[in-house]
C-alpha cells in the first residue's frame, strides 16, 4: 500500500487549480478546456493519485464508471479482435475503458463474467452471447436497467439491443454469384448447426441454390468448428463425397481459409480447382494468396456501430431495445476463380 | 436499478444454509463443499444477488477481489489472443475473472486502461508492455503493493516478474538449421527494431550466420510492423534485393504467414522455392499449407506459466520479482523445404 495516499486537494494545489476543476477531470466532464484538463492529468499521473471509484460510487449515486465490459464467445477468432479494437476506438475516445472477456462458448464462463462485471459496476455491456444463451441470461442486466447491446448473435426474447449482419442477403448473394460462375454442386462448409447466425447463412445458401435451380441435397452441408482446422477438416469431406461439389460458401473467413489450406494438402489450387468463399472480411482476407473472395460485415466498423449504440443508450440513461441489422457485400477477390484474369495482370506486373 | 436489493440474508434462507456460508461461498472459500456451494450459487442466481464488491473492499480491508488485469498490445496477432486464452484457463480454475485490455502499442491507452484497473482493484496485472514502456510506468503499481508480470517482452530497470521466451537461442537454432540446409544468404524479415524482442531474435539470428560463416549483411535485415501485411511487403523488398535471400526466418508467425504469402503473390512456392521460419506457434502454424517451420514458445503455454507466477505472488501476498526465461524449441514442419520428402508421402497417404 502507498504510505500516504495523494488526495485532490494535493492534485488541486499542484496543478494551480480548484479542488472542483479537479473532481470534473476525474469525471472526464466536457466542462474543463484542453489546457487545464492536461495540465490536471499530468500532476495527477506525476503525484500517483488513484481514483477510488469504489468509494466514489459509493459516495454519489448517480457516479457512473468508466468501464464498457465487453464479452466475447471466441477470442481465437480474428474476426473478435477485430471486433474488439473498433469497439475500443470509440470508447475510448468518449473517455471510457473496455474490459473484454472471453467465454470459448461456456455458458458457466458468461455467468461468472458477467456477474463480476456487474460488481464492478460497468456502465454498459456488448456481449456475443455463448452458445445457448437464454433471454433469461440477461434478465438480471435488464432489471438492473444496465444497457446490453448483443452483437453478432441475437438471443431470441431477450428485450436488449442487437446489432447483426444481414446474414441471408450475404449468402444468398454469394451462392449466387458462384452459380453464375458455372458451379452446379456447391457446398456450404463448418458452422454449428445450433446457431442462429448458422441458420441464417445456410438459409441464405439454400435459397439461392433453389432459386438457381441448383442442388440442394444435404450431403453437402457439412459442419464444423468455425475454426481454421474446422475448415481444413470440412474440405476434406466435401472432397471425399461421391459427386465432389466444385466450390463452397464458408461459415466465416476462418474456415474458408481452412479449406484454402485443405485443398493446397490436397494439391488443389484454391481459386482454381475449386471455388472457396468466406463469411466476415478479417483484415487477412485481402492479402491472403488467393485473396479471399467473401461476404464483408467490416469486422472494425461493426464494433463502431455497436459502440456506438451503446453509448447513446449510456448517455440517454434508458435502455430502449434496437434491433439493427446491418448490410454486407460481396467483395470478389482471387478465392473464388472469377477473377483469374485479374490475378494474371496483377502478378505479371 | 433493482427496487429491493438481495441480500445475503435472503439468500442464506432461500438456500438453508447460514449467513456466513453464504458469505464463504462469495468469497470463493476452500471452506464449503461442492454441494453446498452449488445450492447457493443457484440461489444466488435466481434471485439476481449482486455482490458489491466496492462496498465490500471498503468495509474489509483485506478483501480480495477477484479480478486480474491482463493488457496486451496487439489483440489483432493472434499469440495474444491464444496467450489470453492460456492465462484465461488458470485465473478461471482459480476463482478470477480475466479482464483483458488492448493497447494497440500506444503509452497513453496503456496508462489509462492500467490506472482504470486499479481503481477497480485488480488482485494483480499481467502486462505484454507497448512499446517504449520505462520502469517508471510501472512504479505506481509496484509502490501500491500490486503483483505485477510483465510477459513477452520485458521492462528494463522494472522490479516486477517477467516471463519471456529465450529468444536467442530460438533464432540460433533455426539459423542454424537452414544453414544447415544450404542456404547462404538468410534474411531477417519483419519486427519493430527498437523492441527488446527484435534485439533478442536478431543477435540470435546474427550469432548463428557469423558461426556459420555466412553473410551477415544489413541489407539482410528487412524491418516491418509484426503483421501479416508487414511479412508480405518485408518479402516484397527481400526479393527486390540485387542479391536475393533464399531463406528468411521472420520476426514472428504473422510476418511468416505474410511473407508466404508474398511468395505466391510472386508465384514463388513457400518451402519449395523459398525457405520460411516463424517465431510463436499459434494454432494455425501446424494447419497451414504449408505447414510452418517455427520457433515454438507454446502461446498457451506461456498464458498458464505466467498465471501461475501471478497467482503464486498474490497468494504469498509479496511481489518478489522473478524473472523466468521459458525454453523454446524449433518445429520443423514444411514452410522450410526440409522435410519435402515427407509433405510429399503425407500427399499422397
Amino acid at each position: 500500500m502507498v504510505k500516504e495516499r495523494v488526495t485532490v486537494i494535493d492534485i488541486a494545489r499542484a496543478a494551480g487549480v480548484s479542488k472542483s476543476t479537479v473532481s470534473l477531470v476525474l469525471q472526464a466532464s466536457p466542462l474543463v478546456n484542453e489546457v487545464t484538463r492536461a495540465k490536471v492529468n499530468a500532476v495527477i499521473r506525476e503525484l500517483g493519485y488513484v481514483y477510488n471509484r469504489g468509494a466514489a460510487n459509493l459516495r454519489q449515486s448517480n457516479a457512473k464508471s468508466k468501464i464498457i465490459g465487453v464479452v466475447v464467445n471466441d477470442l481465437t477468432n480474428s474476426f473478435f479482435a477485430e471486433l474488439a479494437v473498433g469497439i475500443d476506438m470509440v470508447v475510448q475516445s468518449a473517455g471510457y475503458v473496455q474490459f473484454l472477456a472471453n467465454t470459448g462458448e461456456s455458458l458457466d464462463r458468461q455467468r461468472e463474467v458477467i456477474a463480476s462485471m456487474r460488481e464492478h459496476g460497468i456502465s454498459g455491456l456488448i456481449l456475443s452471447p455463448a452458445r445457448g444463451t437464454e433471454a433469461s441470461d440477461l434478465k438480471p442486466l435488464v432489471a438492473a436497467g444496465i444497457p446490453v447491446v448483443n452483437v453478432v448473435r441475437q438471443v431470441v426474447g431477450a428485450k436488449v439491443s442487437s446489432l447483426i449482419s444481414d446474414n441471408h442477403a450475404g449468402a444468398h448473394a454469394a451462392v449466387t454469384h458462384l452459380a453464375g460462375l458455372g458451379h452446379r454442386r456447391i457446398a456450404f462448409l463448418g458452422g454449428f448447426a445450433d446457431t442462429a447466425v448458422f441458420h441464417e447463412r445456410f438459409q441464405g445458401y439454400r435459397d439461392a441454390l433453389i432459386h438457381a435451380g441448383l442442388d440442394a441435397g444435404e450431403d453437402l452441408v457439412i459442419g464444423s468448428a468455425p475454426s481454421r482446422a474446422g475448415g481444413v477438416a470440412a474440405v476434406e469431406r466435401a472432397l471425399a463425397l461421391p459427386v465432389q461439389p466444385t466450390a463452397a460458401l464458408c461459415f466465416n473467413d476462418a474456415v474458408a481459409f481452412g479449406a484454402c489450406d485443405g485443398l493446397r494438402a490436397k494439391r488443389l489450387e484454391p481459386g482454381v480447382d475449386f471455388a472457396v468463399v468466406g463469411f466476415d472480411d478479417v483484415i487477412e482476407a485481402k492479402t491472403a494468396v488467393p485473396a479471399l473472395t467473401t461476404v464483408s460485415v467490416d469486422p472494425q466498423g461493426m464494433g463502431w456501430r455497436t459502440a456506438q449504440l451503446l453509448l447513446k443508450q449510456i448517455n440517454a440513461g434508458k435502455a430502449d431495445a434496437e434491433a439493427i441489422v446491418g448490410s454486407v457485400r460481396l467483395v470478389i477477390r482471387q478465392s473464388c476463380g472469377s477473377s483469374a484474369d485479374k490475378r494474371e495482370r496483377l502478378a505479371l506486373i
